[in-house]
């Protein structure tokens, strides 16, 4: 097993509530995450890919490319956002759960349809106590 | 010169950009952060505060005293919220620095009140790259 | 793979000294640590908990249930305490291997009792350069 | 102004509580704290030294000299004891203030007397959230 | 599953430039890490182990033996040295990929032969933002 | 007072040898720092600078216009070089205490010039445990 991580910042805003729930329950789930408001989070993104090392180079991948696909797909859309008013989360709770899971899932398309290596993983730390990986197993 | 500093996490969200400007000036000077649906962050707040080593328990001020007075002025009116909506940032840009001089003039005057230690400073991290200090001189 | 982790602070006490080893063995294999007075960490516990994300909360599991959880297995038990006196490590020497497999098997009990997400792994994270992993494999 | 600081680890165990309290006072003014097997931390400590940088060598002390002054007043004394029971703080509470304190006057007279670079300060980290500075205004 | 880490600092220097490649291509592959003067990293290094937990000494493996041996092997050879020149990166570019494998190789082969623990994997930090994990899958 | 600090990375390069000492001086004195090939470091430079808060953007400077002010004076010339070689630190050991002092000059000159907020200090971090800081006593 190689694989290469690279970390990247991504201060954004959520609110954590359901619209399925009444505010009553959201408050019981979520607590002050809910508050209407919103609040903000400077998420830390790590991205892992696999894949061999090139020969000539000694990389999984060239690291301009991987920030060059990150700022493209992932901060473009989400850095410096209110995440709830994105249709990349339309109808879901932008917990670290789901944040992991829409970043993982726009980031394989574009390393799959570039020929670069594979995502193996992304993590997604919300604050430095809680952080959500989502992926294959190692 | 004696003191002791405890740190807190504030987690809110924010727009940077005053009413004053225009949105180009807005977006010249803020740039992203700038944007109009706001972002976030894991706020850290440095309270340092100084005074005598109370000889009995051998602590400037007790740490649930302390921690119960930031609750009450501080957690309770800016975690988890939306702060340009706040009474307290009215008319202004809430910024690093102007964070750190209202949670310093809050906790300045509740310390003052309550008889404790005194307020040094007050650190504002607004990200690991970024944080703005209000207070006296050391 | 989807997996969040949560991480508390547990600051304790202990010694590591074998009871079936002489004084020379000790220090021998344990160094300083295993000098009479005892001395201590600030524990850092990574829970990691995995499942299926809830379609309406967007969470593998509700954060103040697993810190509930946490706290009455856990911290009422270790923290703050000399962990060589408790039962839970009777007859072994409280080394991060040893504390990370009844942390373990603690939580494992609670979340399997409960109804909750599976716990997956636990990290013991004894100074920023030692820390140990029990669990299932990834 | 230039100065030189560095970070030592020191994992150490202590009891806040005050012979001269009862009980209950300790159990309210350090709550856990106070609990009779004792806890402990790693302790950071950062020592900080002002003087002129010697034309020679580009350096305000010689690392080495630093580190074996560290070692020899107090690595030697603290590291990996029980605080409470130590000489050094016969009659008093071993917080983080009162350590930074004796910390701070060992490695003064220790630096006076070897005609190095003067002590400006000590900063005794307790834990991420709670640490405290003696010494010189900066 | 049951696994120790232990992290080691080691400063080094090297250049990001591959010999069989013009300048032109270094530049655009290596950006400027390929400058000819080379620069350097506090590498990070965790090394991770896995095997039964000893039952007298609660360990997986004596924390002396994996630091004297990593000493020997690891720190000996790269600490404070310029990578490219070293006959253990003949004809490779030090990438955090390339010098993940090397230092697993030789810590693997050493374990191996010192009938202690099996080396799991080597995680080679190169920055805060950038790290290689070469080993086993977990 | 009130401060704002930005912190900004910057690896490179330097041997720790004085030409005016004798190779056996330059081993006791920087030990293996002065290993002929070199060896680097993730430098981290703090730089705070001071001044009145703008009423109508609530900062002391603009951020954009202190990171490009500290790419052109300090990243061009130092970031991914062998600092040994530079003009910059001719005649001079590139310690932490020189670096420090080198991009204070630097950057305060460049702030003068340029009419913003006033440098107040540069805190050069070498390693975790091992920092500079020159400028102005707080």
């Amino acid at each position: 097993m190689i694989e290469l991580t690279r970390r990247y910042e991504l201060p954004a805003a959520h609110i954590l509530a359901s619209e399925e729930l009444s505010e009553e329950e959201n408050r019981r789930i979520f607590g002050k995450c809910a508050n209407p408001g919103g609040h903000g989070h400077n998420y830390g993104v790590e991205v892992t890919v696999s894949g061999p090392i090139d020969s000539q180079t000694g990389q999984i991948i060239e690291h301009d490319r991987l920030d060059a696909l990150f700022d493209e797909v992932i901060r473009e859309r989400l850095s410096h956002r209110f995440l709830n008013d994105l249709d990349l989360f339309a109808g879901r709770v932008p917990t670290a759960e789901v944040i992991a899971e829409v970043v993982h899932g726009e980031l394989a398309l574009a390393l799959a349809s570039s020929g670069d290596a594979r995502l193996a993983r992304v993590r997604l730390v919300e604050t430095p106590n809680n952080d959500c990986e989502y992926g294959d197993a190692r």
